[in-house]
Order: structure tokens, then sequence, then C-alpha cells
């Protein structure tokens, strides 16, 4: 079956992709988990949501409320009677638990599950996950019905994870395994200036060694050398752009009360102290 | 300063490791909230949360109520009064933020984050996490604070996650990192028996192969070969133990109708319509 693939990763907007891995609720109790699970979907670029027998009935007013921007999401939203009906067109299902079943099938961490889904839709498969009820997840018929158990890298002494949490780190594997890139931000640092040109630090750092001199700072003077070393190389690590050279040399001079750019264009006397500067 | 450190990986209990990032919450406005943050602390080996200003003070029932079994993280929660005093004894501080804010500062993703703050707190740094208020997150100026920028791959479509689904993703990958090992589970794949020697299994095609020349299914006849092997591929792929070829031996006895062994038992005569077999 021929189906729509997403282009490049990290422009392409969830809107878009119709491939990715169906999401499968089963019998949720609380509307408000079924909202924050559809949050964590449209935040991953999760589109389809299906609720097999949710407790309170559909539409949930909670869970509306709870989606956030996951609106489209819950509109969306598809109900079945049994977990079978609600896998009927999928060719690859996981089955989330938190707690061993005696079913002997794989057992997937989160970002293994995400790449082999990745292949698996790649390879034309359409692919679901069940979650089950918030007090005991899903019966070991319902494990059944899938072919791999996703589980989570829990701290086994505290495993407590609520499924929209579950949903949130599975969600997020997925987003990962789409960007191919683990690095990947939505948004790139500050475009900083680059750094000053060397000639511009080098004179900085002969103001400041010269300032530092006129006061007597480098005592004993056999210890001169080392010192202007280490003062450099503080400044160094920070990579100074221009526009912070020359930040530091007005602070410089201020500090020698010296006549500032601001000083010369008032004519203001700069405060003096009678040294030899 | 000389500080523990946590044994070899997957058995390691947090409970155990003092040297994991500090979570704060800057002015969190819901106790649920907070609740859920210290659970997902809890899950994935954080233990040290620390509030500034939680608006409907503390402690907090609603927060108690949302940790689960993250209540010893509750119960050892401190307050500050500014963002200043919670960070105070850290040495490498992170904001997560959603938005890109007008700062120059390293932005990273909860992979790189966290592969980062294993690094400094094996160097002996005390690291921490500041998150924001609900509606608004972190000012920038709390954001100057940070030495880098911490944000998550969200589509940027869509982003709108709440902060106990960031904290969710930000400890997992913490986990992740102090694991070592991207596909390890809680729990293995249910020990599974060995897969029968080929001979069993060489011994159930033949078997299964006679009953259906006896039933004339290979036509035609020059067809055999391959469906044959087609049929036997069948079986491969499910990599029969020793005791599902028993099973299915068993299975296609019934359809010839041979005597079971439970026949043989019960003496009962198996049903028979008396053709060639």
């Amino acid at each position: 079956m021929a189906r729509r693939r997403s282009g490049g990763a990290g422009g392409v907007s969830g809107a878009e992709r119709a491939d990715a891995p169906v999401i499968v609720l089963v019998e949720t109790q609380m509307g408000e988990n079924i909202g924050a699970a559809a949050r964590a979907m449209a935040n991953f670029g999760l589109r389809e949501l299906r609720l097999v027998r949710p407790r309170d009935g559909w539409p949930n007013e909670k869970a509306r409320a709870a989606a956030s921007r996951g609106d489209t999401i819950i509109d969306a939203v598809r109900l079945y009677e049994t977990p079978e009906a609600a896998i009927a067109d999928l060719n690859l299902v996981y089955a989330t638990t938190a707690r061993p079943h005696d079913i002997a099938k794989p057992v997937v961490s989160p970002a293994r599950a995400a790449s082999d889904m990745r292949a698996a839709i790649g390879g034309g498969e359409r692919v679901g996950i069940l979650f089950g009820r918030e007090r005991w997840g899903l019966t070991s018929d319902e494990v059944g019905l899938a072919d791999e158990i996703l589980t989570l890298p829990v701290d086994p002494v505290f495993a407590s994870l609520n499924i929209a949490q579950a949903l949130v780190v599975v969600a997020y594997e997925w987003r990962k395994a789409v960007l191919g890139d683990a690095d990947w931000t939505p948004f790139p640092e500050k475009q900083r200036s680059p750094q000053a040109e060397k000639e511009e630090v080098l004179a900085f750092y002969g103001h400041l060694e010269a300032a530092l001199d006129e006061v007597q700072f480098f005592r004993p003077p056999e210890k001169r050398q080392h010192m202007v070393r280490n003062l450099r190389s503080i400044f160094q690590k920070a990579r100074l752009t221009s526009q912070e050279v020359r930040s530091l040399r007005g602070m410089l001079a201020a500090l020698e009360r010296r006549p500032t750019r601001l000083d010369a264009k008032t004519g203001a006397a700069p405060p003096k102290e009678g040294d030899g500067s």
C-alpha cells in the first residue's frame, strides 16, 4: 500500500505526517489523562488517538481541557468497544507494560521501539501502541494481542509512571527517531556575534596589564608572567566578541578614572585622585 | 570534594545515588504539578527537589497526593525565597525553556544535557535544572542565572508541554545516561525455552508434509517443492521450542484423526472416517 512519507527531519510539522504510530488507550479512567496524552502526542508529532471504552464516556470535557493545544487530536478521537477492534487495521502492535507478564514476547525499550517502528512504517506497515488502565495497566490477554512488549527504564524500586507520563517518553523517542538527531533543538542558540579578532583582544590585554602595572598589582615581579597568563586565560574562556572587548575597555578606563567617551561628550571632568595616570 | 559514586548501572537504585541533578521549580502554581514532578523524579532516579515560592505554599496536600511513590522526595523538599538562593551551592545550572530568550547561551537537547551533566557530576560538580511557571516559564533574568538553556525537541507547531511532562523527558534522559544503555529494560523477556533441535523440527516438517501428501494438498505436483519451502519458512520464523513442536504434532495428529495421547490414556476411540490413514 502506498503511503505518504514525511520529508526532511527538523522542519517537518507533525500535521503533515500521517505515518506515525497510533496510540490506543484501553479503558482509561480519567479524562485528564486522556487530555494529557493528547497534549504529549501533539508535542511530539503523533496524531491518531483511539479509545477503548473510556470509563467516563466520550466526549469528555476534562480531556479537552487538559489537552491544551492537542484539541485537534481530541476532535479526531475514534472509539472502540474492544482492543481487538481498535488494532484491527494495524500491522505491528506494542503493549506498554510496567511489569513482566508471563508471556514470551520481545521486551523493548522506548528507544529501541521508536527505531523499529520507524523501520516498520517505512516499510508500509501501520503501527500502534497500547496503553492500559491507570491502576493496573493491560490484562495479559491484551498484552497477548501485541507483537512486542514496550517498557520504560524506570528505577525498579519506584516504578510508578502514570500513562500520560509513559506516553510522553514513548512519543518523545518517536520524535527523536523522526528527527534522526538526538541533539536537535526547536530553536537555535541566539545568533552571537563572531569572536573578536585577536589583535583587538591582545590590545585589551595590553591595556589591562598596563593598568595593573600602574597600581603595582603584579607582586613580586618574578610572578608577573605567570599571573598575566592566568588573567588572560580567564578572558580567553569567555570567547569575547568585539563589542564585549569594547565594554571591558570602557570598564577598565572607568576604573582607572580615565575620561570615558561619555565624559568626553558631556564635557564633565572625570573624578581624579592625583595619581600618576 | 569527595562524592559518593554510583556502582554498576542497571541494578543501582536511585535511593543510593546522591550524585544526580537537583530539580528547582520556580513559582510553580499547581500542587498537582509539583507532585507529578516528584513522581517522575522518583521513577528516573532523581532525588532532590527545591521549590522557589510555590504559589499555594508548602506543604501542599495535592502535591503529596499526585506524587504517588515519590513521597520521600516530597518529604525532603527544600524551600527558597529566590532562584539565586536555590542554586547557590550548585556549579552547573540549566534553564529549561520552551521558547528562545534573547540571551546568548548554549542551547542543548535533553540527551546532550544528560550526557554533559553526567560528565560534570563525575568531575565533582553539583548540577541543577531550573523549571519555570506553568503559564510563562522562567523570566529572562532567571534564564540568565543558568550556564546553558535546555529545551525539548517538540513540534514547533504545537509546542505546549507542561512542566511535569518536560521533567519526565529530562529525568528519563538522565536515567538513560546513568544506565549507559538505551536498550535497557527493567525486566527481561520472559525466559523462553531454547529453540528445538533441528532434528525435531525436520521430523515435524516430514510429518506435516506426509499428512498433506495424504490429502493431495500439493497440486500440481511440480509445485510441491516450492510450496513445501514456503510452509517450512512460516514455522521457521516462529523459532519453535521443543514443546511447541510437540504441540503442533499433536494438533496435526488430531486433524489427521489419528489417536492422540489423551485418547490412548482414556481408551476412547478417536473419530475415524475410514480414509487411508
